[in-house]
Protein backbone atom coordinates (compact mmCIF):
# COMPACT_ATOMS: atom_id res chain seq x y z
CA UNK A 1 0.00 0.00 0.00
CA UNK A 2 1.20 3.49 -1.01
CA UNK A 3 0.07 6.53 0.74
CA UNK A 4 0.23 10.22 -0.78
CA UNK A 5 0.23 13.21 1.50
CA UNK A 6 1.49 16.35 2.28
CA UNK A 7 5.17 16.78 2.94
CA UNK A 8 6.00 17.58 6.24
CA UNK A 9 9.03 19.17 8.20
CA UNK A 10 10.08 15.71 9.27
CA UNK A 11 10.29 14.12 6.09
CA UNK A 12 12.64 16.68 4.83
CA UNK A 13 16.21 14.65 5.70
CA UNK A 14 14.73 11.32 3.50
CA UNK A 15 13.54 13.86 0.80
CA UNK A 16 16.93 15.35 0.63
CA UNK A 17 18.94 11.82 0.38
CA UNK A 18 16.70 10.96 -2.67
CA UNK A 19 16.77 13.94 -4.15
CA UNK A 20 20.61 14.76 -3.74
CA UNK A 21 20.80 11.40 -5.26
CA UNK A 22 18.47 11.90 -7.98
CA UNK A 23 20.48 15.02 -8.80
CA UNK A 24 24.09 14.07 -8.50
CA UNK A 25 23.31 11.13 -11.24
CA UNK A 26 22.95 14.28 -13.88
CA UNK A 27 20.72 12.15 -16.16
CA UNK A 28 16.97 13.57 -15.63
CA UNK A 29 17.14 17.19 -14.37
CA UNK A 30 19.27 20.38 -14.46
CA UNK A 31 19.52 21.17 -10.88
CA UNK A 32 23.76 21.31 -10.46
CA UNK A 33 24.89 17.61 -9.73
CA UNK A 34 26.37 19.39 -6.33
CA UNK A 35 23.68 21.90 -5.53
CA UNK A 36 23.09 22.95 -1.84
CA UNK A 37 20.74 21.36 0.65
CA UNK A 38 19.63 24.96 0.59
CA UNK A 39 18.94 25.30 -2.94
CA UNK A 40 17.25 21.97 -2.95
CA UNK A 41 15.14 23.28 -0.16
CA UNK A 42 14.07 26.29 -1.87
CA UNK A 43 13.45 24.67 -5.52
CA UNK A 44 11.50 21.93 -4.29
CA UNK A 45 9.59 22.99 -0.55
CA UNK A 46 9.56 26.65 -0.07
CA UNK A 47 8.98 27.86 -3.80
CA UNK A 48 6.13 25.45 -4.99
CA UNK A 49 2.79 25.84 -4.12
CA UNK A 50 2.62 22.46 -2.68
CA UNK A 51 5.08 19.76 -1.85
CA UNK A 52 3.91 15.58 -1.92
CA UNK A 53 5.19 12.13 -0.51
CA UNK A 54 4.51 8.63 -1.08
CA UNK A 55 5.08 6.34 1.56
CA UNK A 56 5.03 2.88 1.64
CA UNK A 57 3.57 0.69 4.21
CA UNK A 58 7.12 0.54 6.55
CA UNK A 59 6.66 4.85 6.21
CA UNK A 60 9.75 4.28 3.81
CA UNK A 61 9.93 7.15 1.01
CA UNK A 62 8.86 6.14 -1.96
CA UNK A 63 8.97 9.71 -3.93
CA UNK A 64 7.59 13.10 -3.66
CA UNK A 65 6.65 15.85 -6.04
CA UNK A 66 5.71 19.33 -6.28
CA UNK A 67 3.28 21.64 -8.07
CA UNK A 68 3.21 25.42 -8.44
CA UNK A 69 2.46 27.52 -11.20
CA UNK A 70 4.28 27.64 -13.86
CA UNK A 71 4.31 31.08 -15.17
CA UNK A 72 3.74 34.67 -12.65
CA UNK A 73 0.34 36.54 -13.25
CA UNK A 74 -1.09 36.17 -16.62
CA UNK A 75 0.23 32.52 -16.86
CA UNK A 76 -0.65 31.10 -13.55
CA UNK A 77 -3.54 29.13 -14.51
CA UNK A 78 -0.92 26.37 -16.24
CA UNK A 79 0.78 24.58 -13.22
CA UNK A 80 4.19 22.79 -13.73
CA UNK A 81 5.35 19.38 -11.53
CA UNK A 82 8.34 17.38 -10.72
CA UNK A 83 8.40 13.86 -9.75
CA UNK A 84 11.39 11.72 -8.20
CA UNK A 85 10.73 8.05 -7.64
CA UNK A 86 13.34 6.42 -5.31
CA UNK A 87 15.44 3.76 -7.18
CA UNK A 88 14.48 0.82 -4.63
CA UNK A 89 10.64 1.48 -5.68
CA UNK A 90 11.59 1.69 -9.54
CA UNK A 91 8.57 -0.54 -11.53
CA UNK A 92 5.93 0.12 -8.49
CA UNK A 93 3.45 2.38 -10.58
CA UNK A 94 4.85 5.10 -8.53
CA UNK A 95 5.33 8.20 -10.99
CA UNK A 96 1.91 7.08 -12.16
CA UNK A 97 0.04 7.53 -9.09
CA UNK A 98 1.88 10.83 -8.25
CA UNK A 99 1.36 12.01 -11.77
CA UNK A 100 -2.31 11.06 -11.49
CA UNK A 101 -2.57 12.67 -7.75
CA UNK A 102 -1.30 15.75 -8.80
CA UNK A 103 -3.60 16.51 -11.91
CA UNK A 104 -6.39 16.41 -9.09
CA UNK A 105 -4.66 18.56 -6.98
CA UNK A 106 -3.93 21.04 -9.94
CA UNK A 107 -7.97 21.25 -10.66
CA UNK A 108 -8.51 21.73 -6.73
CA UNK A 109 -5.67 24.62 -7.00
CA UNK A 110 -7.62 26.03 -9.85
CA UNK A 111 -4.84 25.05 -13.13
CA UNK A 112 -6.12 24.45 -16.13
CA UNK A 113 -3.60 22.54 -17.93
CA UNK A 114 0.12 21.29 -17.03
CA UNK A 115 3.32 21.91 -18.73
CA UNK A 116 6.71 19.92 -17.97
CA UNK A 117 9.49 22.22 -19.50
CA UNK A 118 12.16 20.14 -19.54
CA UNK A 119 11.71 16.22 -20.00
CA UNK A 120 15.21 15.15 -20.91
CA UNK A 121 15.02 13.04 -24.50
CA UNK A 122 17.05 10.18 -23.07
CA UNK A 123 14.85 9.56 -20.25
CA UNK A 124 12.65 7.30 -22.48
CA UNK A 125 10.38 5.56 -19.90
CA UNK A 126 9.20 9.31 -18.58
CA UNK A 127 8.30 10.47 -22.09
CA UNK A 128 6.59 7.33 -22.55
CA UNK A 129 4.50 7.26 -19.05
CA UNK A 130 3.96 11.05 -19.65
CA UNK A 131 2.56 10.07 -22.82
CA UNK A 132 0.75 7.56 -21.70
CA UNK A 133 -0.99 9.44 -18.82
CA UNK A 134 -2.29 12.40 -21.76
CA UNK A 135 0.58 14.59 -22.08
CA UNK A 136 1.95 15.48 -25.22
CA UNK A 137 5.18 16.23 -26.69
CA UNK A 138 5.09 19.98 -28.10
CA UNK A 139 8.42 20.27 -28.44
CA UNK A 140 11.94 19.94 -28.49
CA UNK A 141 14.44 21.94 -27.28
CA UNK A 142 18.13 20.66 -29.36
CA UNK A 143 21.03 19.76 -27.20
CA UNK A 144 19.31 21.97 -23.92
CA UNK A 145 20.65 19.55 -21.60
CA UNK A 146 24.12 18.21 -20.78
CA UNK A 147 23.80 14.73 -19.84
CA UNK A 148 26.46 13.72 -17.38
CA UNK A 149 27.09 10.34 -19.32
CA UNK A 150 25.95 11.39 -23.00
CA UNK A 151 27.03 14.79 -23.17
CA UNK A 152 24.15 17.63 -25.16
CA UNK A 153 20.84 15.65 -25.31
CA UNK A 154 17.44 17.48 -26.19
CA UNK A 155 14.83 18.07 -23.85
CA UNK A 156 11.21 17.85 -24.27
CA UNK A 157 8.64 20.54 -23.29
CA UNK A 158 5.02 18.58 -22.93
CA UNK A 159 1.84 19.38 -22.18
CA UNK A 160 -1.61 18.57 -21.20
CA UNK A 161 -5.11 20.33 -20.68
CA UNK A 162 -7.17 19.67 -17.78
CA UNK A 163 -9.67 21.63 -18.29
CA UNK A 164 -10.68 22.86 -21.91
CA UNK A 165 -10.62 26.47 -22.85
CA UNK A 166 -14.25 27.12 -23.23
CA UNK A 167 -15.28 26.56 -19.69
CA UNK A 168 -15.43 29.98 -18.12
CA UNK A 169 -12.25 30.83 -16.41
CA UNK A 170 -12.78 32.28 -12.83
CA UNK A 171 -9.32 34.20 -11.74
CA UNK A 172 -8.25 33.14 -7.85
CA UNK A 173 -9.92 35.79 -5.47
CA UNK B 1 21.49 56.95 -33.89
CA UNK B 2 21.36 54.55 -31.55
CA UNK B 3 23.45 53.07 -28.61
CA UNK B 4 23.19 49.90 -26.66
CA UNK B 5 24.99 49.81 -22.95
CA UNK B 6 25.05 48.37 -20.19
CA UNK B 7 22.17 49.25 -17.66
CA UNK B 8 23.12 51.81 -14.91
CA UNK B 9 21.15 52.73 -11.80
CA UNK B 10 20.09 55.91 -12.93
CA UNK B 11 18.83 54.25 -15.56
CA UNK B 12 15.75 52.78 -13.40
CA UNK B 13 13.20 55.30 -13.32
CA UNK B 14 13.15 55.61 -17.13
CA UNK B 15 13.25 51.21 -17.22
CA UNK B 16 10.86 51.15 -14.70
CA UNK B 17 7.94 53.47 -16.29
CA UNK B 18 8.56 51.95 -19.50
CA UNK B 19 8.11 48.67 -18.04
CA UNK B 20 5.24 49.03 -15.85
CA UNK B 21 3.45 50.70 -18.92
CA UNK B 22 4.01 47.43 -20.58
CA UNK B 23 3.22 45.16 -18.33
CA UNK B 24 -0.20 46.60 -18.26
CA UNK B 25 -0.98 46.48 -21.25
CA UNK B 26 -1.34 42.48 -20.16
CA UNK B 27 -0.37 41.75 -23.92
CA UNK B 28 2.91 40.16 -24.40
CA UNK B 29 4.11 39.42 -21.00
CA UNK B 30 2.90 37.40 -18.33
CA UNK B 31 4.14 39.42 -15.42
CA UNK B 32 1.00 40.69 -13.53
CA UNK B 33 -0.39 44.08 -14.62
CA UNK B 34 -0.08 45.56 -11.21
CA UNK B 35 3.67 44.07 -10.25
CA UNK B 36 5.18 45.93 -7.86
CA UNK B 37 8.44 48.08 -8.61
CA UNK B 38 10.33 45.58 -6.01
CA UNK B 39 9.32 42.11 -8.33
CA UNK B 40 10.22 44.20 -11.66
CA UNK B 41 13.65 44.89 -10.50
CA UNK B 42 14.45 41.90 -9.07
CA UNK B 43 12.98 40.03 -12.60
CA UNK B 44 14.61 42.76 -15.13
CA UNK B 45 17.88 43.72 -13.21
CA UNK B 46 18.96 41.62 -10.33
CA UNK B 47 17.67 38.13 -11.34
CA UNK B 48 19.57 38.23 -15.19
CA UNK B 49 23.12 37.99 -16.02
CA UNK B 50 23.17 41.18 -17.20
CA UNK B 51 20.98 43.84 -18.34
CA UNK B 52 21.20 46.67 -21.15
CA UNK B 53 19.49 49.84 -21.85
CA UNK B 54 18.82 51.22 -25.95
CA UNK B 55 19.25 55.05 -26.05
CA UNK B 56 18.83 57.54 -28.40
CA UNK B 57 20.99 60.21 -29.31
CA UNK B 58 18.75 62.65 -26.91
CA UNK B 59 19.72 59.97 -24.33
CA UNK B 60 16.15 58.97 -24.59
CA UNK B 61 15.54 55.38 -23.04
CA UNK B 62 13.65 53.69 -27.00
CA UNK B 63 14.32 49.56 -25.10
CA UNK B 64 15.87 47.42 -22.61
CA UNK B 65 16.39 43.60 -22.49
CA UNK B 66 18.16 41.25 -20.01
CA UNK B 67 19.92 37.87 -20.69
CA UNK B 68 20.35 35.09 -18.08
CA UNK B 69 20.51 31.41 -18.12
CA UNK B 70 17.23 29.58 -19.01
CA UNK B 71 17.72 26.60 -16.72
CA UNK B 72 20.09 26.32 -14.04
CA UNK B 73 23.30 23.16 -13.99
CA UNK B 74 23.08 21.52 -16.80
CA UNK B 75 20.75 23.63 -18.74
CA UNK B 76 22.82 26.70 -18.64
CA UNK B 77 24.47 26.55 -21.70
CA UNK B 78 21.15 28.02 -22.70
CA UNK B 79 20.25 31.56 -22.47
CA UNK B 80 16.76 33.34 -22.27
CA UNK B 81 16.24 37.25 -22.92
CA UNK B 82 13.01 39.78 -22.67
CA UNK B 83 12.97 42.55 -24.66
CA UNK B 84 10.71 45.80 -24.47
CA UNK B 85 10.31 48.51 -27.08
CA UNK B 86 9.41 52.42 -25.94
CA UNK B 87 6.47 52.48 -27.93
CA UNK B 88 7.03 56.05 -29.28
CA UNK B 89 10.54 54.06 -31.03
CA UNK B 90 8.35 51.36 -32.73
CA UNK B 91 9.29 50.79 -35.74
CA UNK B 92 12.76 51.86 -36.15
CA UNK B 93 14.24 48.04 -36.16
CA UNK B 94 15.22 48.48 -32.06
CA UNK B 95 14.10 45.13 -31.17
CA UNK B 96 15.87 44.04 -34.32
CA UNK B 97 19.34 45.95 -33.29
CA UNK B 98 18.56 44.49 -29.52
CA UNK B 99 17.92 41.21 -30.37
CA UNK B 100 21.28 41.00 -32.48
CA UNK B 101 22.95 42.82 -29.65
CA UNK B 102 21.73 40.05 -26.90
CA UNK B 103 23.07 36.93 -29.53
CA UNK B 104 26.61 38.08 -29.32
CA UNK B 105 26.73 38.99 -25.85
CA UNK B 106 25.24 35.30 -25.09
CA UNK B 107 28.10 34.31 -27.25
CA UNK B 108 30.76 36.21 -25.26
CA UNK B 109 29.05 34.87 -22.23
CA UNK B 110 29.73 31.29 -23.18
CA UNK B 111 25.79 30.44 -24.48
CA UNK B 112 25.38 28.32 -27.23
CA UNK B 113 21.91 28.42 -27.56
CA UNK B 114 19.02 31.28 -26.75
CA UNK B 115 14.93 30.09 -26.03
CA UNK B 116 12.32 31.93 -25.74
CA UNK B 117 9.73 30.34 -23.19
CA UNK B 118 6.64 32.34 -23.80
CA UNK B 119 6.06 34.55 -27.10
CA UNK B 120 2.56 35.17 -27.37
CA UNK B 121 1.13 33.88 -30.34
CA UNK B 122 -1.14 36.84 -30.86
CA UNK B 123 2.13 39.28 -30.54
CA UNK B 124 2.41 38.47 -34.67
CA UNK B 125 4.88 41.21 -34.98
CA UNK B 126 7.40 39.67 -32.64
CA UNK B 127 6.88 36.27 -33.73
CA UNK B 128 7.56 37.12 -37.32
CA UNK B 129 10.59 39.32 -36.19
CA UNK B 130 11.93 36.70 -34.45
CA UNK B 131 11.76 34.09 -36.97
CA UNK B 132 13.77 36.68 -39.27
CA UNK B 133 16.38 36.32 -36.86
CA UNK B 134 16.72 32.72 -37.18
CA UNK B 135 14.59 31.79 -34.25
CA UNK B 136 12.11 28.60 -35.02
CA UNK B 137 9.03 27.71 -33.24
CA UNK B 138 9.56 24.46 -31.57
CA UNK B 139 6.15 24.55 -29.65
CA UNK B 140 2.67 26.06 -29.14
CA UNK B 141 1.39 25.99 -25.72
CA UNK B 142 -2.39 26.33 -25.92
CA UNK B 143 -4.61 28.72 -24.25
CA UNK B 144 -1.27 29.71 -21.68
CA UNK B 145 -1.66 32.93 -21.74
CA UNK B 146 -4.70 34.94 -20.33
CA UNK B 147 -4.51 38.05 -22.61
CA UNK B 148 -6.17 40.96 -21.25
CA UNK B 149 -8.52 42.09 -24.11
CA UNK B 150 -8.52 38.73 -26.08
CA UNK B 151 -8.88 36.24 -23.04
CA UNK B 152 -6.94 32.37 -23.62
CA UNK B 153 -4.80 32.45 -26.31
CA UNK B 154 -1.32 30.60 -27.36
CA UNK B 155 2.07 30.98 -26.63
CA UNK B 156 5.18 29.79 -28.38
CA UNK B 157 8.19 28.18 -27.45
CA UNK B 158 10.71 29.59 -29.86
CA UNK B 159 14.75 28.28 -30.17
CA UNK B 160 18.09 29.14 -31.51
CA UNK B 161 20.97 27.57 -31.67
CA UNK B 162 23.68 30.07 -31.46
CA UNK B 163 27.04 27.27 -31.31
CA UNK B 164 26.78 24.05 -32.88
CA UNK B 165 26.96 20.88 -31.06
CA UNK B 166 29.78 19.43 -32.77
CA UNK B 167 32.00 22.35 -31.50
CA UNK B 168 33.61 21.11 -28.01
CA UNK B 169 32.22 22.38 -24.91
CA UNK B 170 34.03 24.07 -22.17
CA UNK B 171 31.97 24.96 -19.22
CA UNK B 172 32.10 28.60 -17.47
CA UNK B 173 35.27 28.50 -15.06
Amino acid sequence: MHEIREFRESDWAAVWSLLRATFAAGDTYTFPPDSTEADIRKAWIETPTRTFVVEGASGALLGTYFIKANQPGLGNHVCNCGYVVAPEARGQGIATIACEHSQKVAAELGFRAMQFNFVVATNEGAVRLWQKLGFEVIGRLPGAFRHRRLGFVDALVMFKTLVPADVVYHPPP
